[in-house]
C-alpha cells in the first residue's frame, strides 16, 4: 500500500484545489448541474467509463481492473445546503444562499483523487472499482435510492462511504459495526373534536384535551412498548390548537420526529403510536389523521466489511486513532446501499480549531481541516485494494 | 295549630322515653325484628290501622280522618348502624356492635308521638295520614323501594320526611326545593393487561400504566364532559395492582364512587366513564370489566310541597331560623318516595355541644339534642294538618 | 299600576322608534359619543336632572319624587359590538363594522320610555328614581365600575337591570335569586424550558411535555379541588408551541378562561392553578409566567329584591310565564352594582322566530322581538313604583 | 493448549460427579456451610493454598506458578435458590425448599476441575491463578463485595467469570465487550396526602390522583430525560392505595425497579425521579418518602480482556459458535470484580431440550446440559494459560 499512500501525498494539493473549486460553487440538492458535469469530465479525462444522469443527477464511473475479481463501490455525495456562507476564507461560497456546510465538497474531491490513483493503477487491480458520485443526500427522499434503482450497484460486491466529521479531531477515524446512523422519520397528527364556547365544555369534544392526553400517553411507546435495548426517540416538536381565550378548539395539530436504528422497532413504534391515538380518539368521540413519513432508514454497517475497514485504518493511523463510533441520531441515505450489498460507512476526523474547523455541521461558519481528506483517501484506497486482493468473503450478519 | 303544639309539649317526655328505649335496642338494617314489632304495638294501641311486614320489615299505620280529603304520608326510618356505642349516657346501646348513630331512633319516636296526637284528633281531620315506618335505610338497596312496591304509597297524595341533623344547631330547620341529597353510586373496574418481568416492559401490557392513565383521563368526565351547572363527583377511592418490585402486574383494580343530583348527568357520566375506559383499553391492547352499581337516586324535593313546609316551619320557629339547605352529597332512599308522589325532605337542627351533641353522624359518640324532636314533631303536625285543610294543589315542577 | 301599563302601551310606538333610531347608529364600547348625547337630550327635554360624562361616557338622570322616600336605580347599557350587521331590515345598522347585536339599543329605548312615564308621574312618587345609562358593557373593564366610582349609586337604595333575551320567547321573564351570571376570567401561561434537537431530548427541557402535563393536571382543579356544589369551568382554549418537526420547543403558550359564580371559589382556583404549575415546573426544571386577568365578577342577585321583582312580574304576565333562570356562564358588569347595593338582574324573553328573532346574541343576524320592550318597561315601572310605595326593607342575604 | 483440553476430557466424568454431588446438596445464599467446606477440602487435597471464610463464607485458593508472572483470578459462585426442585433426575435436590436452579453447582464443579488441572501443571505456569469460590450471589448485597474487601483480588491482574446459560444451545459461547448485565435497583415511594369522604374531594389531598400522576409523569424519565443510546427501564410494578369505595385515601404506595448499564444514567434517573416527585408533591400540597436501593452495579466487560477471551473461545469451538451477547437486563455481582480489575464475564451455552435442559433459569424444573462444563473449563484454562504466557497488557477502556 505504501506506494498508493505516496500517490495520495503527491496529489494532495490537487485534492485541496478540487475541494475549494467545489466549495466556491455549491449547488442545492436536486438542483445540481455543474457539479455532476465537472465530476464527469474529470473522470472521463482519466479514461474512466462514465455514466451521467444516473437516477436523475448522479455520476457513476467504473474502473475496470487488469485482472478479474470482485467489484468495490466507493460513494461520495456532492450536494450543498441552503445556507449563507459566513466564513472569511478565500474559497468561500460564491453562490448566495448556498453553501457546502457539511463537507460533501471534501467527499467529492477525495473520491476524485482516489479515482485518479486507481485509474493509473488499473492494470494491477484484481477486479473493478465503481465510483458513485451521488446527488441530493441532504434532502429526503435522497439520491441514493434512485441511483440504486438506476443500477449503480449492479455487479457491486461491497460498498464503502465516509463522512468527514468535524466533531472528531483530524487524524482519527471512527467505525462501528451494526447500526451507526438513525432512521429519522416525521409524523403529523391532526385530531378533530368539536369546538364550542369556552364556558360549555360539555357541548364540545375538546381537541386540546385529546391532543395533550395523546402526547402524555405516547411517552410510553418509548418507555414501555419497545425493547429497552433498542435506542429510539419519539419527539413531539410542535403542538398547535386554538385561538381566542374563550373558544374551545375544533382541532389540534401535532408534529414530531421518530428516530430508530432497527426496522422492526420502527414499525412497532408506528403501530403503537397509532394504536394509542385510535383508542384515545374513540374514548373522546373524536377522529384523527395520522401521517407518518419515513425518512432514510438507519445506516447498518456489516460486521466483516467494517472489521476489514478498521484493520486498514489501523495500519494507516495506528490502533489508538481508530475509535469506536457511538450511534448517531442523524440520518444518511448511505443506508440504502448497505441494505442492498455489504459495506460500511465510516467517519474521518476533520476538526481542527487552529484552522477554523470548530463549528458544527450545517453551521454558517462550518469548515473542515483539509488534511482529513488525505486520511480518507488513504483509507479508501487501502480498503479497496486490499479487499480486491484478499477477495475477502463477505458476511452479512449484523450485530 | 296552637293546640297541636301544646300536645307536642305535653307528650315531649314520652317522646324522649320512646327514643331512649329504642336507642338502647338498636337493630341493624334488614335485621330489624323487635323495633317494627314495638312500633306496630304502639300504633295499634292508639287504635290505628296497622300493616306489618310491609316490603319485608316495614310498618305502615293509617289514620283515617273524620272528614274526606287528601292523604298525607309521613316517613320515619328505624334501622341502626354496625358501630360500637362509645357514648357515656344512661341510654347507651345495650347491643354490642350496633348503635343508633344517625338519629333514626329520634325519627321513630317523633313519628310515634305525631301519630298519637293525630290519632286523638282523627275526627277533625279532613283526610288521612299514613305513617311509614321504614326499615333498612342505611344499606342499599334500602327499605323504601320494597315498601313502595308493597303499596305503602297507594292513595297517598303527598309525602314528608325529616332528618335530625347534628351539624345544624337545635332550633333551626333547613329546606331546599329541588335536589337536596345526592345519588351515591359505586363503580368497580378491573383492567387486564399481560404481566411479565419488570425489565421487559415491551413484552407486557402494563396494567398499572393503563389504570393510572384511566384515573387521570377520567378527571375530565367532571371537568369537561358534564354541564358545569350540574354538581357531580367522580372519586377513585382505591387502586390495587402488583406485588413484587420487579414483576409487571397482570391486572389492576379500581374502586370508587360517583355522586350526582340529576339522572341525565348520572347516565351521561356512566357512558363517558366507560367510553374513556374502552378507548384506552383499545389503545393498550387490554381488556376491562366495568361494573357500576347505582345506589339511591338523588332526593329531589317538589317545589310547592317544600314551600308549604317552609311556611309552616316559619310559623313555628320564625323566618330567621328556617334556612336554605345546600345540597348534601350523601344519599337517602327517601328519594324513591318523591319519585312517586310529590313531597319534601327537610332537616331539623339537632346539634348542641352543651348536651354532647357535637359528633358527626355515624360517629361512635354521635348523639343529638332531643329538643330537636319537639321541633320536628311540630313541623310534621302543622304541615300535615294545614295541608289537609288547604287541600293545596300539588305541582310537580322541579327546580 | 294599571295606569302605568296603559302609559307603556301608549308610548310603545315611540319606544320602537327610539330603539330603531339607536339600532341604525351603533357605537362601539368606549367610543360612544352620539348615543350618550342623544340620551342626555331626551332626558333633559323631560325635565330630568341629567349628569353626563359619568365615569367617562355614562349618563345619569335623576327623577326626584314629590314625596320623600327611597331611591331606586334602573340601569340600561348602550354600547354596540364590532360586527357587520347582516340583517335585512329597514333599521339595519348604518355604521360599517358596528352593530347592536346584543339588544342594548332595546335596553336604552325601554329605559327612556320608563323615564318619560315616571317623569310625568314624578309628583306622586314616594322617593326618587336614578336612571343609569351605561357605556362600555361589552368590553372589560366595563363602564359600570367607573360610573359607580363617579357616584352613580350614591344615595341609591336598590338597583334593577334587565337583559332582553332572545333564547327565551317573548312573554316570559326569568329571575334567579343568588348567582345568575358568571365571573369570566382569562389566563395566559407561558412555560419556558430549553429547546434543542429533536433527537436529543435529554439535552433539553421539553416545554411541550411540560405544557401538556399541565393541561392534563389542571383538570383536577375542577374535578378534585373545588367544592363540587360550586359550578366552575377551567378551559384551556389554546396551546401553541414549536415549529419544525425535529426541533424541541423552547417554550409553550397556554391560553384559557375560568368561569365561576363565587369569589372564594374563583380565588381558590387561581391558587390551585398556580400551585400545580409551579410544582410541575420545579419537576421539569423549567420556569413559567402566569397571568390571570379577572373579568367582571359574578352577578349575584339579592333574594328579597329578586322576590319583589318576581311578584311584580307575576302580576303582569302571570305565574306560568315567570320562570326560574338557570345560572348563565357569560359575564355582565351589572355585577358591580349589586356588589354595592341590593338589587336584581332579570331576563326578558325576546325570541320570536316569526319576526326573525331567532339568532343568538352576538350573531351578525341577531334581532329581538320589540314587544319584549313592552314587558320590560312594565316590569321596571311596577317594580320601581311598588318598591317605593312599600319601602320594602332590603335584606342582603344571598343564597 | 491441546494437552490441557485432553485433561478436561479426562476429568469430565469427575466434573459431572462433583456437579451432581453439589446439586443434591444446595445451600441458600448466606447459609452456605457444607459447600464451602467441601470446596476447601477439595482444593487443599490438590495441594492448593486455601483461605476460607473470605468475606464471610467465601473460599479462595491460590495456585502459585513455577515461573514469575501475572495473576489471573477465576470466579465461580456456589449458592442456591429457595425453590422446590421439581425435576425427575437421580441427582435431584435432597434439600426441601432449596435448589441449584441457576447453574452455580456447574460453575463450582467446573472451577474445581480447572483448579485440579492447573495445580497439576503449576510448575509450568508463568504466574499465579486465584480461584474465587463465591457465596451469596443470588441475593443482594451479594458475596462479591465482602470477598473483595477481604482481599480476594489483592495482587490479581485480571479476572474471568462465566455463566452456564440455558437459553443458548450447548456448544456456543457468547461474549460482549462493555456493559453486559444491568444494574437492577429497587425503589419504594410513599406519597402522603390527606384522606376524606369520597364526596368531598376538595377537602382532601387525593393521594391516588397524585400517585397516578406521578406514574404517568415518570415515563418521561426514560422517554425524554436520558440519553436514548443508554438502555434503561423504569418499571412501576405495584401501586396500592385506598380501601372503601367512598373514602379518599390518605396515602399511596408505589414500588418498582430501575435497570441501567451505565452509572451516570443510573444516577441521573434517580435525580429525575425524585425531582418529578418533589415537584408534583408541591403541586398537590402533599409529602413523600422516596427510597432507592441500588442492587448490583452493571457488569461492564473490559475490551482487551474480552477480545482475548473471545480469541481463545474461537480456537476451541470455532468462529461461528462464538457469538455476540446482547446486554442482559438481569444483575450479577461479578460487576464488583471488573470495577476493581480488568476482566470479562462470558456465557456458555447449556441448553439442550433433548437432555431436559429447556427450562429458564430459576424455574423449578431448571437443568443444564453438563457438556457445557466441558466447554467452560476449556475456555477458562485456555484463557488463563495464554494470558499468563502472553502477559498481555490490560487496557481498561470500556466501550
Amino acid at each position: 500500500m505504501k506506494e498508493l499512500f505516496v500517490e495520495v501525498d503527491r496529489y494532495y494539493e490537487e485534492m485541496v484545489s478540487l475541494r475549494r473549486y467545489l466549495h466556491e460553487r455549491p449547488e442545492l440538492s436536486y438542483e445540481e448541474v455543474h457539479t455532476p458535469a465537472f465530476i464527469a469530465t474529470y473522470l472521463q479525462e482519466l479514461g474512466i467509463d462514465v455514466r451521467t444522469g444516473v437516477g436523475g443527477r448522479g455520476v457513476v464511473g467504473t474502473i475496470r481492473g487488469g485482472k478479474p475479481g470482485k467489484t468495490v463501490a466507493l460513494r461520495a455525495d456532492f450536494d450543498a445546503l441552503a445556507l449563507q456562507d459566513e466564513k472569511d476564507v478565500p474559497y468561500r461560497s460564491k453562490v448566495d444562499g448556498a453553501m457546502h456546510a457539511c463537507g460533501h465538497d471534501g467527499h467529492t474531491a477525495t473520491l476524485l483523487v482516489v479515482a485518479k490513483i486507481l485509474a493509473e493503477k488499473r492494470e494491477t487491480l484484481s477486479g473493478n472499482v465503481v465510483l458513485i458520485h451521488q446527488f441530493g443526500e441532504e434532502l429526503a427522499p435522497g439520491g441514493a435510492k434512485p441511483m440504486i434503482e438506476d443500477g449503480c450497484l449492479d455487479g457491486v460486491d461491497v460498498v464503502f462511504g465516509a463522512h468527514l466529521w468535524a466533531s472528531m479531531p483530524t487524524g482519527f477515524v471512527s467505525v462501528r459495526p451494526g447500526p451507526v446512523m438513525a432512521a429519522a422519520d416525521k409524523f403529523t397528527i391532526k385530531v378533530h373534536g368539536r369546538g364550542g364556547h369556552g364556558a360549555s365544555p360539555h357541548e364540545t369534544v375538546d381537541s386540546i384535551m385529546l391532543g395533550t392526553s395523546y402526547i402524555q400517553q405516547v411517552q410510553q411507546v418509548v418507555s414501555r412498548r419497545i425493547n429497552p435495548l433498542q435506542p429510539a426517540v419519539v419527539t413531539v416538536a410542535a403542538f398547535h390548537a386554538g385561538g381566542a381565550f374563550n373558544v374551545i378548539a375544533d382541532s389540534a395539530e401535532i408534529l414530531g420526529t421518530v428516530r430508530t436504528f432497527d426496522k422492526a422497532t420502527q414499525e412497532h413504534i408506528i403501530v403503537e403510536m397509532e394504536r394509542l391515538l385510535s383508542g384515545l380518539c374513540d374514548g373522546y368521540g373524536a377522529t384523527y389523521k395520522f401521517e407518518y413519513e419515513k425518512g432514510y432508514p438507519a445506516v447498518v454497517n456489516h460486521i466483516t466489511e467494517t472489521m476489514h475497514l478498521e484493520e486498514q485504518a489501523v495500519e494507516i493511523i495506528g490502533r489508538k486513532n481508530v475509535v469506536h463510533q457511538e450511534p448517531i441520531m442523524g440520518g444518511e441515505d448511505f443506508a440504502y446501499y448497505t441494505e442492498k450489498v455489504p459495506g460500511s460507512f465510516f467517519f474521518v476526523g476533520a476538526g481542527n480549531p487552529a484552522k477554523g474547523a470548530s463549528y458544527p455541521h450545517h453551521h454558517p461558519k462550518f469548515d473542515f481541516d483539509e488534511e482529513a481528506m488525505r486520511v480518507a483517501a488513504k483509507v479508501f484506497l487501502s480498503t479497496t485494494v486490499s479487499y480486491l486482493e484478499n477477495a475477502c468473503k463477505s458476511e452479512t450478519t449484523v450485530v
